[in-house]
């Protein structure tokens, strides 16, 4: 791999993702939408279709291997911010409960469903070797995703992150994250490890040793590293290196334990201070690479995984019963979650539509998916354009029911629960 | 090669790279020669004799692409910043002919040296099938290069950047660079190639039209946009995107024309307006990551090219010729310069000292060489402690010539040249 491809590949992707950005920005669309967007118009189905030979030759297998690497840099840089920013908001606390019925219902309606219709999708979309179990759980977890980042953004977009239904599905999102997450990690572990149960039982007991260290030993290390080396929230290089090393220690940690080096990005980012002024220095040093620069990459690299096959005939029936089922349990289910915790008509369609919001997330969780056997590029095109449409949808379906920038704080708002 | 592997790659690296920066700066070094020392630490001297399973594994050649990628971008980033940086000083205008001849004479003498101890070092040293010429000429270039961005952090470290000695270093510096990289490019074009002189005539009018790119269309444009789009100087994730757009595109071009992408990304970094809340906050966005987790990586691979048979008899008789060389060429050429243009002796020796600070540049120049295949494993070390004990041993001349912390303006203390 030449450092002339790499040159070419990220100047092609950059600017495909900003041009996508921008189009679909002028339709009302976070920037993260043009940018999944961008992936699939880089992949096989447009441009390996317009341009087979530049296409080939551009992104030739044996040239991926560079932008792998970056893009799992950033992806970890990426989820460690999300993790810093993950606060407990004012209001939490009464709305475990309503969080808890949201997050519940929200992850089981899908995830039931996805089980449903799994028979159906089996004989032909699972990869020769995948056994129908796996297989089903993996497609109920990957419909049971919701993107607590691209919900963040849209509802921050919109002036709407302070409303009972914003701060609501915030926290729901949290549950449906750590849930979602772990199923996704059990079902690739199976499948993956090939050892079945022990192997369940050697993940668990490296998930509670990873949380132990994380939480009773890096938590107060690094409280006190920053509280004495940069007291101010600014800090320097050295306790960057050292904040880095940490991240990079525990995105290492969670895939020993065979789960996915975000989910250790993510922790990590929890378990440091929740500080205004560190989150808003480390963002200012971290994001503007990692979100400009590499998270473009991770989506062209989703993007070439695409198969042109997904759009074609009883396949595309195949893609819009995977985009119904995903949006019509999701949003069911946030709603009828949100509704039984008390909150009115209104609100709790408000959730169930934000909680359908799988974004980047989503891309993460196929991505996991693909690299473990359980599914081929037919049925990860089917579920790339699932989030794609899933997360453009909740922007319109958002000015449907709840309109544009109705700021009333939680505190004043939310139903007591 | 996978994930896990490059993030233990990432923590190995890190880590050292801090050890080594944090053990040597309490010596007073900058923390890039505690940065370089940590390459050699990693590479088959040390890590490599101390844990040959471990390290045979941790960096194995199939597993260097993902470092490899990593460090180009943190090359190329680094290389923008210090365009960004470079401008023309107060003062600048008087020292123009000064520069010139401290600039002249610390090229010339180091590389009419160097080419008169090639004869003894190309029988031993030279990869089969490489000519005298290109070996000699490439030895030559490689002796006469200077590290601005390390000579203007000791000089800042130092609070000497204001001294007469220091602009005029810094200045001198700048023509070094400019000469020695495109002498570089010759030589490595004419090896490389194998065309000879039409490959130089080709080269010769890339660069041209290359130049005038940038210059004519590249820097209105950019400085339309930053106007327009970022008339606070915090450029917006847009701007930022269309920046790195063309310091990939321009890094680019110059691999096209056969110079390394860290010419056409310095070459960028010149051609934005010279605007001191763009060059802050650009370099807040950038530097964190880009000097704290990538230029380490670059300074690991470099390391793990090195070759402990240069340790040994005969060898270290040639890394001593080569390290004198280097050294008295260096400065007595530099101080020659300043001399002849009318410094005193201690300035023109302070300047002779600062000449001789190779740091990462020198590693760059002989990167590009190996890869050229100009020179081997053990010459490639050679030059590498040369680099690296140059660099180390700046602070410490200086110290003995100038003192600390003597910070007269250029602007009172020119000489009237």
């Amino acid at each position: 791999m030449s450092t002339t491809t790499l040159l070419l590949q990220l100047i092609v992707i950059l600017t495909t993702a900003r041009v996508c950005g921008w189009l679909l920005k002028h339709l009302g669309q976070p920037s993260v939408v043009g940018e999944m967007a961008a992936g699939m118009v880089l992949g096989p189905v447009v441009m390996g279709a317009l341009f087979p030979g530049v296409h080939a030759e551009l992104f030739s297998k044996a040239s991926l291997g560079g932008l792998t690497s970056l893009s799992t840099v950033g992806l970890v840089l990426f989820m460690f911010v999300i993790g810093l920013e993950l606060r407990p908001q004012q209001g939490v606390r009464q709305q475990v409960r309503a969080a808890g019925f949201v997050g519940l219902l929200s992850i089981a309606a899908p995830l039931v469903m996805g089980l449903a219709i799994a028979p159906v999708l089996h004989p032909a979309l699972a990869p020769a070797g995948v056994g129908f179990w796996p297989f089903a759980l993996f497609i109920g977890a990957a419909l049971s995703i919701t993107a607590f980042p691209v919900m963040a953004r849209i509802l921050k977009d919109r002036g709407q992150a302070g409303t009972p239904f914003g701060q609501l599905s915030l926290s729901a999102a949290a549950v449906v994250d750590a849930f979602a997450w772990v199923l996704l990690a059990l079902v690739v572990a199976m499948a993956g490890t090939g050892e079945g149960y022990p192997g369940l039982l050697k993940i668990s007991v490296g998930v509670v040793v990873l949380l132990a260290v994380v939480y009773l030993v890096l938590k107060p290390a690094y409280a006190w590293l920053l509280r004495t080396r940069a007291p101010d929230g600014e800090p320097s290089a050295t306790v960057l290196a050292a904040l880095m090393i940490g991240l990079l220690a525990c995105s290492l940690a969670t895939e020993w334990v065979h789960l996915h080096a975000v989910f250790g990005a993510f922790l990590f980012g929890t378990c440091l201070p929740r500080d205004d002024r560190l989150l808003g220095s480390l963002a200012e040093r971290i994001e503007p690479l990692s979100i400009v620069v590499l998270m473009p990459l991770f989506f062209a690299l989703a993007g070439l995984n695409t198969s042109a096959s997904a759009f074609s005939g009883a396949s595309l029936g195949a893609m819009g019963l995977i985009f119904a089922v995903a949006a019509i349990g999701k949003i069911a289910g946030g709603a009828a979650g949100a509704r039984l915790a008390g909150y009115d008509w209104r609100d709790s369609l408000a959730t169930g539509a934000l909680m359908n919001a799988r974004g980047l997330m989503e891309l993460i969780v196929i991505k996991v998916g693909y690299d473990a056997g359980l599914i081929g590029p037919e049925l990860f095109t089917m579920l790339l354009v699932m989030a794609l449409v899933t997360t453009a949808m909740t922007g319109p379906l958002m000015t449907l029911i709840a309109g544009r920038a109705k700021t009333v704080p939680v505190t004043e708002a939310a139903p007591s629960t």
